[in-house]
């Protein structure tokens, strides 16, 4: 039997080397090696090629390369009875959390206004040099707890937002059925949702509508939640003060989107976090070794549910 | 008797009714008011004028409306016997250790890159997103400790520099004749250092000869500390990567100091922490009272140490 890892966005090259070392009993191979299909049980996969799982008879689990799915359960050829995992890792939590606290504070603590007085020899002290200090998080899986725990050890009020109640101490906790009062009173909105299919665009006007005014929207989850027009529009009209976007509905940017000359957004080329070979590989060994002897999995994603 | 309150560089109406109202059996009063400077036996200043001190024949004490006392210390007329005081507050470090938070996040998640590159429409997927995570840090009092504290929360690696050694979780503590050691491994230098006659210009380029090639420089504590000339000439060098610097020799930085043309300096005035009313009327007041009852004082500073 055998492994196969695709990806079209991907340099693959280091993580065979790196699978091939883990699990030597396996052969590891990729599309354009022609290699005999009907012997993959396994697919490594991060934006995969759409024939590949059409391609695979004997399919019987496909690991994302990093936390999300989406990429996964978008593909309508995924058969339903094959298992699908993602990577759940403190390696992952803890460069998103710091990456969304250093997104925060920059806005919290004014770089933005820092970075235009400069260019103009400005030394401005009669102005707050401190923001409001309430964020607000939408998804509170892994991801949104690790960060709300981290900001409330910094002095921040924390809610987060999720699907059920959930308990973080210092947190105040919202389902989605209270999503106005969530919005009322937060400074900074920070997306940790995944990719499903009912919050596709969900960071559109009507959202926008409901926030407190001036609030900074921070998105490091998916280019799916995004309504690209509706954000300038608000940046502009000033429902928000500044949007910090890691992740795009098209990425690459496009080099004609107007969020690039929008002087109230910070891009990032979806960086947040970039899944690391050490976290990575040994959760899909094991996954991949646990599958031959028929145990459970680590980090199963449901389809129904999206992630 | 009575309170003076005086300072060259603040606005003390907001001060002055604050402290009215925390202590009405005092009168408060400022120079202008040409008030009987014999009744004076406490002065709450902040850059006060040269000739304050010696104006007050009874001057038991001098209050800084901050957490720093250089500003009082450097007053040579200051007689020997009178008692300083600084702020203490967890009201003041929380917002340095946030502050420095997000100076170094903001270098370790590249954000100046990224800034750049927004600017050339350029989205780069292929740098490595986390610079290193190494944070030394000059000065490990409540401000350096709490500081230190947070960022290991936050998974950096941290040493602290100080006179004698500390214990903190998590902190490799270095003591002054460990500087060079101190210097070789970090990627950040946060300095949080009193300004004492011994530290004065200790940012200079004998200090980042020992540093670690490509550091990026944090200085929230004094500009007294700095060599300006020394700091430009170490980041054309590249012994340093880059400078956030909030405070400096002279303030406001003159219009034609080269920092604020240079690309790789980040320019905040002085505002890393601004000593809030709530936090420091009350202990102010508190001291005012343990005085005139002949009790201890709290944050007492020392002349012989300088802080």
């Amino acid at each position: 039997m055998s492994i196969i890892i695709d990806s079209m966005t991907k340099d693959l090259s280091p993580w065979i080397q790196a699978f091939k070392h883990a699990i030597p009993e396996e052969k590891i191979v990729q599309w354009d090696d022609q290699p005999d299909l009907k012997q993959v049980q396994t697919a490594i996969v991060w934006n995969h090629r759409s024939e590949l799982f059409d391609c695979l008879p004997n399919l019987k689990m496909v690991c994302s390369l990093g936390a999300g799915v989406d990429h996964i359960f978008r593909d309508e050829s995924l058969p339903d009875e094959v298992l699908v995992t993602r990577i759940i890792s403190e390696e992952l939590s803890a460069p998103m959390s710091n990456f969304c606290i250093g997104a925060i504070l920059y806005y919290q603590r004014q770089f933005d206004k820092y970075l235009v007085d400069k260019e103009g020899k400005i030394w401005d002290q009669q102005f707050n040099p401190e923001r409001e200090k309430h964020v607000g998080i939408m998804g509170m899986g892994q991801l949104g707890s690790d960060l709300a725990t981290k900001l409330v050890g910094l002095g921040f009020t924390v809610s987060g937002l999720s699907r059920s109640r959930k308990v973080i101490k210092g947190v105040q906790s919202f389902i989605e059925e209270e999503m106005a009062n969530f919005l009322a009173d937060i400074d900074y909105l920070v997306v940790l949702l995944p990719a499903t299919s009912e919050n596709k665009g969900i960071l559109n006007n009507q959202l926008f509508d409901m926030i407190k005014p001036g609030a900074y929207l921070i998105n490091v989850a998916r280019g799916h939640h995004q309504v690209n027009q509706d954000i300038v529009q608000a940046l502009d009209s000033g429902k928000l003060g500044g949007a910090f976007l890691d992740v795009f509905p098209k990425e690459p940017l496009p080099v004609d989107d107007p969020l690039w000359v929008h002087p109230k957004v910070f891009i990032t080329p979806h960086i947040a976090v970039v899944t690391k070979l050490e976290a990575a590989v040994p959760q899909i060994v094991e996954n991949h070794r646990r599958m031959l002897k028929g145990e459970d999995l680590c980090g199963v994603a449901n389809k129904l549910r999206g992630y």
